[in-house]
């Protein structure tokens, strides 16, 4: 099944002129999410990896199923003021003014192998927060998995950047 | 192993009084997060389940999971202004205040058997809002899981009063 068949894309959303990818309609695919796992899981098989780290809220669904299937834990990386605990913070850039990422302080052990998962990379703010996040806290990022990469707007190559290898299922060009 | 043991209590938070449950030391640790799936999946093996609801945003931890274990597909249940189609919108009482959850219009198809998830259920506020949201997409609750309940706050007897099976992995009294 070619998945990207499966991304519904809404026109003018959030604001005029953006092609807004919708991956709700994947999800809700029995087969396409199925799919979607499997080919986000296999290429990581050989890595090691100790937990997945999912970006809050879309990274969640995906991050829960992957942890799952790899047998690890999961690690919540989410928006400002939303984790009960001891936090580190790490701002980070938005269209107009900035926002903040934070994991728990001791969610990350030293020299874990972390996996970063997201449903979409378009500029990468939140990704490279999140990265940043995790090597605060001592871990290694080994790879960063998204569903969708809109490579015109730069996110796969400011992660590429931080020596993260990135994985993406599909693009979407011109967005 | 005894999950209670990894849920981690925050004292005052987020107020004075208010023991906060969490969860994220739970899905953090491997066996305690693979346990839990299995736990949560195993009672649900015969109900022919067709698709998942997880409730925004650590219920989508748990669905997509959850969904995967059954082989069905996601359906996200967010907060207002979060899903980009159209959608079905129910506003429901907060402490102080209201608020509302949405789903897609055609994420749930007339006669599905749909599961809710959500990491914890206290008032019941937000689930039975997410009842509603379902029963109006024509899909039938086949039966509402949580890792927590907090039995004082009455949330599960107001699910129950609408007809769902609820099952939880835990309680906590007197919260």
């Amino acid at each position: 099944m070619d998945l990207k068949n499966l991304i519904r894309t809404i026109p003018d959303y959030p604001k005029k002129g953006i092609q807004f990818r919708d991956i709700t309609t994947l999800l809700e695919d029995a087969s396409g999410f199925q799919q979607t796992i499997r080919e986000l899981v296999d290429p990581l098989i050989d890595l090691q990896i100790t937990r997945v780290a999912g970006i809050e809220a879309r990274g969640f669904i995906l991050g829960g199923a992957i942890a799952q299937q790899l047998s690890v834990g999961f690690v919540a990386i989410r928006k400002k003021g939303k984790l009960p605990g001891a936090t580190h913070s790490v701002e980070y850039e938005l269209e107009y003014g900035t926002d903040q990422m934070e994991v728990h302080v001791n969610s990350v052990s030293p020299g874990e192998k972390i996996l970063l998962v997201d449903d979409l990379i378009a500029t990468g703010g939140s990704a490279c927060a999140a990265v940043e996040l995790i090597r605060r806290s001592g871990g290694e990022v080994v790879g960063a998995s998204f569903i969708v990469d809109l490579p015109d707007l730069g996110g796969r190559k400011k992660l590429e950047a931080l020596a993260i290898s990135v994985r993406s299922l599909m693009e979407f060009e011109g967005d």
